[in-house]
């Protein structure tokens, strides 16, 4: 049984996780190619300054899922039709401490940022604020966002709904919905933020796809087959395309994954009049993708610095706490991030041949300059 | 091995859950047992009148773990000196959209009723409000606060730390936050709201208990032995006392249910000035819980009664979607509560002979009468 083919909505987060020989590309050589394809796809520097910054700053923090690697996937989705290059990003409703966007049916990058941004604004004269983006596509890693928030010295929350669903509700065997991101950040004093960066699904469909080339079995419990039974076979498990929600199972508690699967389901589609895929038109022309953004000031709750003296407490605490193997120690969430981003800054960032080749395919498609190797290389 | 001896602080969630013999107990009775009780502990009718409607709404609701069932936790507290009984509730800080509450070191019902209700209030005129509490103690059942958001036509949200630590992170083997609960709840139209309510551990301690009450075997992945390795063996878990984050094991992204504790507590401690369990001067006389909670309305961002349509949408497909075993339906968050209500408005309430034995002990300490059972019961 071989994996069927998948659609470009399908493809998320599958490409710049495999294995094998890998390029070490320097920072800035990323961050032009980044920046030559998004322009020569008509995307205008206001937009496509940012999704690079964004994109290049996902790559940096060691989440190959997000970055890069998104472009083979961003050029399909273009290619069919389903993206808006050069979008009219507009606020629709506003309140002090609310708006609404429309992110006129382009990359989510570009938008998102604009909303945490304004929910940060609006957050310094208020204390809080909530910003809903509908009419949008991927946005990357939901982490950038929240840490926008943390970086002010604000908590920030962050959420997304997928255009695609594969994540089957406890006891189902129909994929209902995506594998819907939430991020939370929170500002520390002595240490860097504090960021979860989470699917609430237990994998994605990428970490299914590299067992099937490493011709692994499946831990019991990442993946179903078409009777929504758990599979631990990478090739069934691709074939059917349902994920279980975080939990995996109904006696581990997989309903409360598929409670936050709904919960950022209703924060980033209802709220915003995002469509929920499994109802969404087919045929339309845009993925009308919603994310949800929130800013939070500590200063409104409590003294000066007492919250970050709090977190720092928390988060020394946590990395001091006993480990079973000592050479594992318990890490905080965000820590994995700032450890890749400290080692890529200097080293490069590693990108596989496999999707390098993929980025070529995609750069001659759109006349751009193919730039993440020398000639010789 | 048998499980060591609990101190008050580590028995939350282990009464009520008790199977066998069962008493139901008309809900007028168990109404007034409440009131007769938390009267009789010196709790004025200002706090013991809500503390009575939040405690029985939770048995009505189906939560057995958090309703009636923890009047013994609740009266070891009392005796060891931890709770005031006629708590003064502080407003701290205010601002149009967000509050901040001493809850005078009392129970958590009341002071988290008057916060959920401020957020209320803030959220009808602003839009979005959060509130915060400290100086507080276990609140019972988190949804009951989402659902007052929802009730009055608005998302909610409410979070409460644990005074006692008893989830481990990923890779520890100590444990750092208790089972932190989220609960987040969002109005429909034709259906009742949606409904989270969840804690951020795979399961409770009570689930240990009753599993071993039972004689059988733990599923891998819910609890760990001192050495923080899965056990399935019950007596040794409740002997160590040590549970999984929600996905139970590495593999299983167990660091998404230690993160999601992580966020509760920054919510609840870090931004009220809550104490982290696990750094709190053990000799306290308050364990200075908090909980969050936050209001978020969506005409802010949607037509009137387009939200709801949308929600409505999304829980019937979700109630459509395929089981994979037809006489199991796929539920939506809150469904089993709704069921449980009805149910029990009119037949009365479950409560197990060895709970209404426990609280004839209560009431006697206190001088209160005991109506659960009439003389013939």
């Amino acid at each position: 049984m071989t994996p069927r083919q998948t659609t470009p909505q399908q493809r998320q987060t599958e490409v710049g996780e495999h294995h094998g020989d890998k390029l070490t590309v320097p920072v800035s050589l990323v961050e032009a190619q980044l920046r030559d394809v998004l322009s020569a796809w008509g995307m205008p520097a206001e937009h496509s300054e940012i999704t690079t910054r964004i994109m290049l700053a996902t790559d940096l923090r060691g989440i190959d899922s997000h970055g890069i690697g998104l472009l083979p996937l961003y050029d399909e989705l273009r290619m069919a039709g389903k993206l808006t290059m050069a979008p009219k990003v507009e606020v629709l409703r506003e309140t002090p401490v609310t708006a609404l966007l429309d992110a006129g049916g382009g990359l989510g990058h570009s938008p998102s940022e604009r909303a945490m941004r304004l929910a940060i604004e609006k957050c310094r004269s208020s204390g809080l604020a909530a910003v809903a983006v509908r009419n949008s596509n991927h946005f990357g890693a939901a982490g950038i966002y929240a840490l926008m928030a943390a970086e002010a010295g604000l908590i920030g929350l962050a959420t997304s709904n997928v255009w695609n669903a594969a994540v089957v509700p406890t006891r189902g065997r129909e994929p209902m919905f995506g594998t819907n991101p939430l991020a939370f950040a929170a500002p520390a004093g002595r240490n860097p933020p504090f960021c979860l960066d989470m699917a609430t699904s237990t994998v994605a469909i990428g970490k299914l796809r590299l067992a099937w080339h490493d011709g692994r079995g499946l831990p019991d419990g990442w993946a179903l087959d078409e009777q929504g039974l758990s599979t631990r076979d990478a090739a069934v498990a691709l074939a059917s395309r349902l994920l279980t929600p975080l939990g995996s199972r109904s006696e581990l508690s997989s309903h409360k994954g598929y409670g936050l699967a709904a919960m950022v389901e209703v924060l980033s589609a209802m709220l915003s009049g995002g469509s929920f895929a499994v109802l969404r038109d087919p045929d339309a022309d845009r993925m009308n993708v919603g994310h949800f953004f929130l800013a939070l000031d500590p200063a409104a709750f409590r003294d000066r610095g007492a919250f970050e003296a709090d977190m720092d407490a928390m988060i020394d605490r946590l990395r001091a706490s006993r480990s079973v193997d000592p050479a594992l120690p318990v890490l905080v969430p965000g820590d994995p991030e700032v450890a890749a981003e400290r080692e890529r800054e200097v080293a490069g960032i590693p990108i596989s041949r496999k999707l390098a080749a993929m980025i070529r395919d995609v750069a001659e498609r759109c006349g751009s300059r193919y730039l993440l190797e020398t000639p010789a290389g």
